[in-house]
């Protein structure tokens, strides 16, 4: 039960930041789209559908995080081996800074299931293909902006087939080289009826703090019409991530507004991007309703005491 | 369509060679066993399944390859973090020689869903975990005798979640130590409206020949009244085992006397042991119906014809 109701974060009064009115293409919608910053400038990575049902990642920077100047041309990610059978969407773009260079992982969508894809990039403008670092079906993933007792570290999301509805827990795995991975290890689980007991899956990568690491995840809650996407948050230990040290009993971020309610998927908040400023503020960027890119605001110091839970 | 009708597989006469009557222990059944050959001995790791719905895996050993004198004890694989979790059952253990130690990979099956998990012995008295190699939902997992370009190479079936009805092809990963998985290769897919149209996967580890790795693998027709599991044969390169170099059209065996077709599941063959004598024959072992433990004979170079149908 959530006692403590204060308002932990707040919504940007002009929301939403970027629709398809802004785009230099004719689509869809805009939605789910990584974002970070880099010297000072705010670097975001659209996820963007097309009017035929394709989707398209394109970039947008901005210098204040709130007016963004979308590209000219899509990001141009070279191809799989075999993309109809992998990659005939792509989709929930995040982007994590590490090792001096750009790793974006996103849901790779094709015949033969859903898997995370790792590509690399120095400058937003060339893209190398790492791989396909799970295998099917999961999503969700982001890796952490740093090693962690020598090791590369990813969040995940696989998915339960067996007769469990598409359930799905957040994992997490290492690797030593970004190609190979293991060691997976089950972080979070689904609560049971509660908002977050239908699945949970990490959102932007992780913030360093000295009370852990600060990590923004959706929770889904099924309803008779459908599913609700909201936003809780959690602090994972610092030197072994795998090990929950406080997480929200409540959300602290949900469908609310019109533009979160209505859209091509009605009820859904997701995070997928997040900027810690130098005065302690939290740029969270989030998809409403698979539609729009809207900003919301949180103290970090506030992030974390919902963790916890004070 | 199945041209050449001619007889690949003969079975035992006296099938089924294990049932529930050769155990020391009250039991359900007995089937899905791992067997390999070491200094002239049939190593048999039995799949034991309990009055009380619990399963354990068992050794049974023999000179001839058909009649096994069955351990007094269990095996005693040590526990993971959390059995409840990750492995209320273990099931189909295939053994692999490699790097002159034997390995074992079995599904390992909890609340959170069914990975690969595998252990490691050099006795198969005393059995070291390695731990689990796969994320949610994967089984079917086998490791190859020996590295392939310097990495450990294994087989799997992923299992497909969105409404693809928990249909699954067969996938490939290779590893450099065994703990940490990657570059996954889909290696074999159903064949729509084939005898291997729902689901497939490996059988035993793979048998080194001059003309590639031989798979006996199993293939999952789907009927109104249930699943048909039935083996074929592919060959994959030695090289770039991802490759199938050649794949029998029809299966090779499938339910048909009495003991495949009655039993706690009807209709199910399912090859987890073979082994490759010195004169060119090959002992198949093989559940039955889930409920007793059978053997079949094949000529390695019949079973290579048969991969390329010829």
């Amino acid at each position: 039960m959530i006692f403590d109701r204060k308002q932990i974060v707040r919504r940007y009064g002009k929301n939403p930041i970027i629709t398809t009115a802004d785009l230099p293409c004719r689509s869809n919608s805009v939605f789910n789209s990584g974002c970070i910053k880099r010297d000072g400038r705010y670097v975001m990575m659209l996820r963007i559908e097309d009017v035929d049902g394709a989707q398209h990642f394109r970039m947008a920077y901005s210098c204040d995080g709130i007016a963004f100047d979308v590209c000219g041309h899509p990001v141009i990610i070279p191809d799989s081996e075999d993309m109809e059978r992998f990659e005939l969407l792509r989709y929930d773009p995040r982007i994590t800074p590490l090792d001096g260079a750009f790793y974006v992982t996103y849901a790779a969508h094709g015949a033969k299931g859903v898997r995370i894809c790792l590509v690399q990039t120095d400058d937003f403008e060339k893209f190398r293909r790492i791989g396909y670092i799970s295998e099917p079906d999961n999503r969700n993933g982001v890796l952490f902006p740093e090693k962690i007792q020598g090791r590369y570290v990813r969040l995940d999301r696989p998915t339960m087939a067996h007769g469990q509805g598409g359930k799905g827990d957040m994992w997490l795995s290492y690797s030593p080289d970004l190609i190979h991975w293991g060691d997976h290890k089950l972080v979070a689980e689904t609560r049971p009826e509660r908002w977050d007991g239908h699945k949970l899956g990490a959102g932007p990568a992780p913030i360093k703090t000295p009370e852990g690491w600060l990590l923004l995840y959706h929770g889904v809650y099924e309803r008779c019409n459908g599913l609700i996407y909201r936003c809780g948050v959690m602090l994972l230990d610092l030197e072994k991530p795998e090990k929950v040290l406080a997480r929200s009993h409540g959300y602290i971020l949900g469908p609310q507004e019109p533009y979160e309610r209505i859209g091509d998927v009605p009820n859904v908040v997701f995070v997928t991007g997040n900027v810690l400023e130098d005065d302690g503020t939290v740029k969270l960027y989030y998809g409403a309703a698979d539609t729009v890119m809207c900003l919301a605001f949180a103290r970090l110091t506030d992030l974390i005491d919902a963790a916890w839970n004070r």
